[in-house]
Parts: structure tokens; sequence; C-alpha cells
């Protein structure tokens, strides 16, 4: 941990690649906040989940791209990016890992599939407190300015509390004028799913092919979701965890004997 | 879900890929339960944790490799195999996913890892009940009677049960002769990690290159986690939940309103 003297070490990531703005806006939101290192994909890695690499090795290139601050590209996955930043760039902790800006929403079920929040992830895993930001905009060219400002206030206050060692924050902020944003919510995970539907069509070959796609489906009507605070204009934040025991499924099964 | 005439719909899938022996022994050890249907990628996917397939479009091809079983092999992940399954092959949820049975552990902190657990933690966000089976063995040529036996008697015990339309279980079984193994203990998934170190190498054009290796390290003393049970030659069966809320961290978030 950084002492008085020392700025506090702040390790960057993301899923959209190293090339991706949502990056480089998330670096300006931090890099007044401590002493900021990128180690992130050399390309875009969306929907890679907590994926690591295993059955190849992996390529790491430092990169000049931001002026006066360390980066490097990797040839792996979120996750990848940051086990490599913590054991060969660091060589040690960093005092907070940040992802992001995500160029589109990872609130509710998409915890789970993206790539900005298992890198997120891995690092509260191991001890490092950590926090994804995703933007409710795919566009290449979305407006970061409310996403950087509110980045900018959640990572100050992360580093000037000392909360949790594993600590995970899943911030989403609305795609909106700063002005209208009416603030932060601390939220809980919407119970949402997305409802597939592949897109069947015919290469010219003959052969068939398919295309993921699906409508998102909100089924939580509680009142504390972050589905609910980013429709009502708020930047919601999710503490989240990686224990995923079902606590009361477990009772109910050690109380009804099944498996005897 | 199925009336007392029909047989439940049970379907198969993995992420060591189709020609996997532990996705063979899982059919044999499901097909006497219900009408099987198998899914599976066409390659091993180990690793993957909970990624889709986004960027790229998918293959699916019908398959006769398991007698009188209806087989299909995809181009994409474990969970594009469940959501293609539901989609395009099925056209109604089956009445039980399960996936399996997975080369080498899914204890701990592998659940976040691993593609197996995904594939089944998918289906549980589909309301299908669902299972991830893994071994204690990474060979190709692992011994999987007991698996198969233990399997039977869960997939068994679960269609029996209505417990919950999202009951997901991590089930791993020890690698050791099945007259050895004392029995099915309920269990919280164990606080453990991986300290990683990359192996550094030099290719021949004098570029570095990483392989990720890890050491498995577990921090939890509790006497009900998975890690405990199969040191002690027990089955472990974790229930697992898709709401990754961190409800404690939530709760003192609010109370100490830090981001007001």
């Amino acid at each position: 941990m950084a002492t008085k003297k020392e700025q506090p070490i702040i390790l960057i990531t993301n899923d959209d690649g190293i090339t991706a703005p949502g990056i480089k806006n998330l670096i300006e939101a931090a890099r007044t906040l401590g002493k900021v290192v990128v180690v992130a994909p050399d390309k875009a890695q969306s929907g890679m989940g907590h994926a690591i690499t295993i059955g190849t090795s992996l390529r790491m290139d430092k990169v000049d791209m931001f002026d006066g601050i360390e980066a490097w590209q990797t040839s792996g996955t979120p996750v990848d990016c940051v086990k490599l930043a913590v054991d060969k760039i660091l060589h040690r902790k960093p005092d907070l890992c940040i992802s992001g800006i995500n160029h589109g929403a990872n609130h509710s079920i998409n915890v789970i599939y993206s790539g900005t929040m298992s890198a997120a992830m891995e690092a509260s895993i191991e001890s490092i407190p950590s926090i994804g930001f995703s933007l409710l905009d795919y566009k290449y060219d979305a407006d970061f300015t409310a996403a950087r400002f509110y980045a900018n206030k959640i990572i100050k206050t992360v580093l000037a509390n000392k909360l949790d060692k594993h600590l995970l924050l899943n911030v989403n902020i609305p795609s909106i004028p700063k002005k209208e944003i009416k603030g932060i919510k601390i939220c809980k995970q919407a119970y949402a799913k997305y409802k597939e539907e592949f897109d069947e069509r015919i290469d010219p070959h003959g052969k068939k092919y398919y295309w993921l796609t699906g409508e998102f489906i909100n089924f939580d009507t509680a009142e504390d979701t972050d589905v609910l605070a980013l429709q009502n204009n708020y930047v919601s934040v999710v503490p989240v965890q990686f224990d995923l025991t079902n606590y009361k499924l477990k009772k109910l099964l050690e109380k009804k004997k099944l498996f005897k």
C-alpha cells in the first residue's frame, strides 16, 4: 500500500482494446490521482467473460500512446492483462485496478459476460480493490464527459477510504449530458436476461451460419436495482463479490438430505 | 416441463469439446434418465469462462458419434452451445442441462474461469435447472467410473425433486476408486486463488513470450468448503447463484454515504 509520500499505483485495463476511446477517457479520469500504468488487450475482447489464455502463449509489448503514461498491450484477455501486470510489469499489487470505460452497458446480468468486469473481478480475487466502469453507449465516438467526471469522483472516494481489500464495484453511467445526471445510487444487480434469437443465414456455398442476437428483458421490479437507477438518470454502483455460493439453496439441500 | 408420459429432455454440453471422453461418460450417466440431446463445442474451450461469440458468426453441424443420441457440434463457446440448443435445436427449454464431465477440478474459485460451469450457469439464467460435473483428473484417459456413478445419482435426484427453477450445482468428484469415495457433501465455494507466475521464454526470433502458470492456494479454513470435502474423499456439491451483488458491502456503502 502507498505511504503518504508515495502516490498510489493505479492499474488500468479494459476489454475494448487499448485503442478504444473509453480507456483514454479512464486514463484522463485517473491520471491526477496516482501513478497510472496501463496494461490492456491489443484488440477488442468484448463478451470474453472471465476467459484466460491456457492453450496458447501470450505476447506483451510496450506502447507509447498516452502522453507520459507507461502502457503495455498484450495478446491476452482482460483477465490475462491483470495477471501479467501484477507478475511482469508492476512486480507488486497496485493500490487500485480500474477497468473500462466500457463502450456499452454492463449492468444487471451483463456482469457475467463482461470482460471489463472480469478484469476487475480478477484484481479483486488478488486482494486489489477494483472498479469497472461502463458507459451506456456502444458508439466509438460516444461522449465520455459525464463518465470521466463520475469515474474521477468514484476513484477518488475509493482511494481515500479503505473499505474492503476485495472491494469490487460495477459502475454504469447513463448516456446523457452531465447536468442531467441526478447523482450516484448504490444498487443491487437487477435480475434480467437476454432473450436470444440467432439470425440464421446461408453462406455463398449454401451452408447455414448463425449470428447471436438478443433482446434485453428486465424481470426485476425491486426499487434498488441498477437498471432502475440508470433509467432514472443515476449512475449505478453495484458492489460485486466472487463467492458464488447460493447459501439459501445450500441450507435447503442440507435440510432435505436428498443426496445421502 | 415433462408430463408423466413424457421423458424429461436433458441437454448435455461441455467445454473440453465434443470428442472428449468426459462428455461420453456424462451421456452414459444420463441416457437412461431422459431424452438426451448433445450440443457441444467442436474443439476444447477450457478457461473460456462465460465468453460468448459476438464478433464472428457461428457454425453448427449434426454429428453421429453417440449411438442413438442426437448430437451437434458448434464453433462456439460452451455458453453459445446452450443458447444455440434452446433457440435452434430444441425450440424449447430442456428439463435439465448438464455440463461436463470436465477433465480437471472446477472447485472453489475455478467456478469463475470454468467453461463447464459457465454453460451450466447460462442454462440457470434461462430458468433451466443445471449441473456442472468435473473430475479431479486432467488426463485424457482418466477413469470416469466413480464420476459416472455419482453423476447418475445426482441427475436422478435433481430430476425427481423440483427444488428451484434456477437450480445450479457445481459438482466435483475426487479422482479415486469408487469404493474409496465416502459420499456426497453439500459445500460452499472455498476462498482460494491461483498465485500466478508467467513462464517467460524467448522465441527463435529473439522476442519474449509468456505462458500462464499458477500455483493453487486455499485460504479457506471453514469446515464446509468444497476443497476440504474433496480432500476428505467426498463428492462436493456447491449450489451456485448468478446474483453477484455483495449485499454486505452494499449496506456498508449505503450507510457511509461516501458517494453523495
